[in-house]
This record gives structure tokens, sequence and C-alpha cells, in this order.
């Protein structure tokens, strides 16, 4: 390959890290890929943002089908996030023949087999490790290294904004209420926080969780769900008294009977577990194989240099098999 | 592909586990090969041995030579252990057009570059992830997901038999050479532990790592290493009073002047960093990339199963490869 030219879909907080990945790594990567790497078109109007990096103005696009009909882009990186337009536009890039690294677990869980049946139909990869966990490798193990294992159990803290409020709660003995507005102030959690404390987020993240390592997809609205904002530093407190943290999990097991249960709900952890061990923002997702036994994969699950990590990692990969 | 055929050399207690690995999952293996996998040829004397598997007589050869010179076997398995006759085995199998996977630190490690450049001479593919972490995916997220990042520091639980003594004199407050004893009964420590319990083994992982982390190969020799030998259990209480725990790490560290300082000793961990939590014989790998910030990779760092799980991992990803 002469080049990997690049159309991100996106300059928001994600957009801007993953650009500030390859900025400050640009050496690395493109030893890693054997040619230039570069982000040439993005779509995104709010051009005169502060962020922080320097992009050529001719990078910007204002019509997504700049991006979907150049010949010369490979690769389509998707950072739009929520479900649409992200979705159609991940579908569009596809079937433009473009492989796609998104980060979106809301428009990949909500749209799955579409997705991945429109990247199989057009024989280009659709690649999404940032969507699950953040920086943490978590998909790409489970689908390579982990193959040989029927996989039987996932416990996953996957939403790091309900972690460091429940943390915060368990470790400084404080209410729901007070420490929400903390991460808030601190950026932790947003100013409508529903996404998270209700753990919509988390069930986005086991729907592709469950896709991929039980090959069982189910959308993230039929996945029995309730978030964080009904625990309150009683339950923390008893929860202590018996030798367990509360922590928010996003759960599925196959059972003996092949039937899959699942649902993200508050559950103690026992304070010898790994999980408990999970503290402030910080994302881990524990898996069981029926060969390996357990595993866990533990790391910061959200931010726009961590995320941008991942984003550039599937670049990579797909860099990595292009050149095949 | 018609069939993956595969060359085994050695079926002691990981070449079982591997065996039973892919007799246990074989549907699950051969859908993700997309054709059958099967375990043609193994070298190995004894071939009376109790094992729990099956396996047909003839499948034994006693010349390696009959592997390395059969056409019709693509992938060469070694689990023999031990720098040599391993190593070299290893490079006659690449020097014949096979690909190779091991679990075997110790030969890996004192070869690097000859075994890296012999499988680069011959277009084909070296893979170990077993070797460090063995059930637990480490190499390979960090030579995949992760290589959009400068990494720049390790700190790896990367021995079972010295975490379980540890982890044991800590929680029960018992003495190295009592628990030395119970670890040897229940099979977690071999009857010669010299190289676990004085650093070797972790050594061997610490250069691998560094070999791929930092492209920085020290031989294990060259690694300043002390083993837990000389550990008392007033240490481990003088520790726990400072809010710390002992633990054996490997441990390596890009400075910002591009010096490398690495090391394997017993290291007091704060009672709230992830690797604290890491107890019995499970290993753990705790990295530190430029962009993705810190993470943790945990299980089971050996035993026949876990580490035929990694070894079947690594088929799978050659099949891959060999499929393109």
């Amino acid at each position: 390959m002469k080049e990997i030219r690049i159309g991100l879909l996106g300059l928001g907080n994600i957009g801007t890290g993953t650009y500030k990945v390859l900025e400050t790594n640009r050496s690395q990567i493109e030893e890693a890929a054997g040619c230039p790497v570069n982000i040439v078109k993005i779509l995104e109007k709010d051009i005169d943002r502060e962020r922080d990096i320097t992009v050529p103005r001719e990078s910007f696009v204002s019509d997504a089908e700049e991006i979907f009909s150049d010949p010369d882009i490979d690769i389509v990186i998707e950072l739009l996030g929520g479900v649409e337009p992200a979705a159609t536009m991940i579908e569009r890039a596809l079937c433009s023949g473009k492989h796609v690294v998104t980060a979106n677990k809301a428009a990949v869980a909500a749209n799955y087999h579409r997705l991945m049946d429109a990247a199989k139909a057009h024989g280009v990869t659709l690649r999404f490790e940032a969507s699950v966990g953040g920086g943490i490798p978590v998909l790409t193990p489970l689908s390579s290294c982990l193959r040989a294992n029927r996989l039987t159990r996932v416990l996953g803290i996957v939403n790091g904004t309900t972690n460091y409020i429940l943390d915060k709660m368990t470790m400084e003995g404080l209410p729901y209420d007070e420490v929400l507005k903390d991460a808030q102030a601190k950026g932790f959690a947003e100013a409508d926080p529903t996404a998270d404390v209700e753990g919509i987020d988390a069930a986005n993240k086991l729907s592709i969780l469950m896709a991929l390592m039980f090959d069982h997809y189910v959308h993230p609205k039929d996945i029995p769900t309730k978030g964080i904002t009904e625990v309150t530093a009683k339950d923390i407190e008893a929860a202590r008294k018996d030798g367990c943290l509360i922590k928010l999990i996003a759960y599925a097991e196959v059972m003996d009977d092949g039937q899959i249960k699942y649902e993200v709900r508050p559950m103690r952890i026992i304070d010898t577990h790994p999980l408990s061990g999970v503290h402030r923002e910080y994302n881990a997702v524990f898996v069981e194989g029926n060969v390996v036994g357990n595993l866990m994969f533990y790391g910061p699950g959200a931010g726009p240099l961590p995320t941008g990590s991942a984003v550039m990692g599937d670049v990579l990969e797909i860099a990595k098999a292009m050149d095949r």
C-alpha cells in the first residue's frame, strides 16, 4: 500500500481524541501500517470550535457523500455517536466499499445484523473494538485468542459514569444525588446522565458482547435493565457488612440447557472478586470460557485518547488485512 | 482450505491439555477454522502413559523429522518445554516451511531473534501467546489492539507458583517453607521449584514482553532477577502495615530519556492497585500505553487447559491468515 486514507465522520470529543492519537503517535502508527496514514476528509459542521489540534480547513466536508464516493478513501471512521444518522452512514460507507471503524455502541447494538450483513455483502470489514470497554482490548481478544473456547459467561463493568458514582458512594459514604453532582462537575457524568445512570449504555454494550461471545443477538431494548438511581448509601453499607460491593453489572450467561440469561442491574460483588478492585471511572470485563476459565480485561472504558487508541488499533488491523 | 493438519511435539501435561481442548471444543474450533482441524502426528516417547484422552497409536512418531518433512503438515505445535532441544526443533520446523505455535517461554526468550528471523526468512508465522500469562490474551492484544500506542511500562505477575505462595503467606500469615510444601502437595509448585521461586520463569516472560512491547530484546540471563525465597512473614506484615502487599513483579519501563529499566523482584504493591487483587495462582499483566493509559489482563497463567486454549487460539489465528 502507498497510503491509508481515512474519512472521519464527526470531530467532537472522540473524533478529536482519535485525531490527536494519530498526530501524537504518527511515526509508531505508520511504521505499524507500513505506509503513511492520513485523515483526509472530515464530516463536521462546527469547523471553528476550539480543539487543541491543527486541522487543515480544506479537510472539512459538509456532505458525507463526498467521503463515501471518494475512490481514494479506504477506511471510514464513524464517531458521530447515537443511533441515527450514524447507523445509516455506517451502512452507506460499507455499501460504498469502505472498511468502517466505529466506537458507536448505540448504532452497532441497535443494528447488529444489518451492519454485519452489509459488511459481508460488500467484502469489507466493520470493526468496533472501542464500542465496548473504550480503550481496553476486549472484543478482539474474545474473537481471536479465545476462539477455541465456548464462552459461557460475562460480567461487565462497562460504564465509567456509574462505576465512578457507586465507587465514590462506597468509599466516602455519600448519597447518590451529591455524588452525581460531583461527577457532573468533574466531567465524569453528562448534564443529562440518563443513558448512563439508567443502564442504557451498559445494555448497548451487553448486546454487542452477547452477539460476539454467544452468537446470540438481543436488541438492547429487550435486555432487562435497571440503573443505579435507586441505590442508596444504606444499600451499600448493608452490602459492605456482608463483605460485598455494589457494582452496575452487565451480565449474561449460557445455562446448561443452552438458554441464555441476561440483564443489566446493580449487583453485589464479593470483595475478593477481581471486579471489586475496579475503582473510579475504570471499566472491566470478566469472562468465562469452558477451557480457559476466568479472565478479566481492565482499563479506561471511555475518554478521547483511550477510545482513539482502540479506534486506531482497529485501523491498523484493517491495514494489516488489506496488506495481505 | 480442506483441512488443517498439525504435528505436535510433546504429549506431556500441556500437550495433553491442548489435545483435550481440541477434542472438547472440536465443533467450535472447526467452525472458526472453516475446515477440519486434526493433530495427525505426535512426537512422544512415552506412548503408554495414562492420559485421560484417546490418541490413535499410529499418531505417535519417534523422529521429529517425520513431522518436519511431511508436506501435508501445516502447523507444528511445540510443547516440549525447556530451551533445548525445543529451540532447535522450532527452528527446524520454521525452516521446513511450517507455521509454529509454542507455549515455551524458555526457548523463545533465549532465542528470540534467531527464531523470529527464521520465521521471516521462510515466510511462516511463529506464535507464542501461551508463553506469557498462559491462557490470558496478552501478547496478541499488545501487538494488535494497542499498536497505536507507545507502550511505556509493564508490571507483571507472571508466575503462578510464586503468587500462590506469597498470597497464602499474606492471607494466612504462614512462613515460606510451610507454604512451599503445601503448594508442592497441591501441584502448584514442582518438586524442584527453583525456576519458579528464583524468578527465572518470570525473567523469561519479561524478556518476551520487552521484545514485543519495546522492540528491545534482553536475554533473560541479563535481567536482574531476585526470587521470593528470602521473603519472610515479617516482611509481609511490615508491608501490610503500610497498606501494601508483596508480589513478585516482572517490571520494565521506558524512561523519559529512552533508557529501559528492567528487573524481576518482590515488590510492594499498594492495596488499591489492581494487581493487589490478583490472588492464588492467578496471573496478571498491567501495562501502560502513552495514549490508552493503564490496562490489566488477568486470568489463569498456567495449567493444561488454559494453556491449550491459548495454543489453539494461535492455531486459529494462523488458519485465518492462511485462508486469506
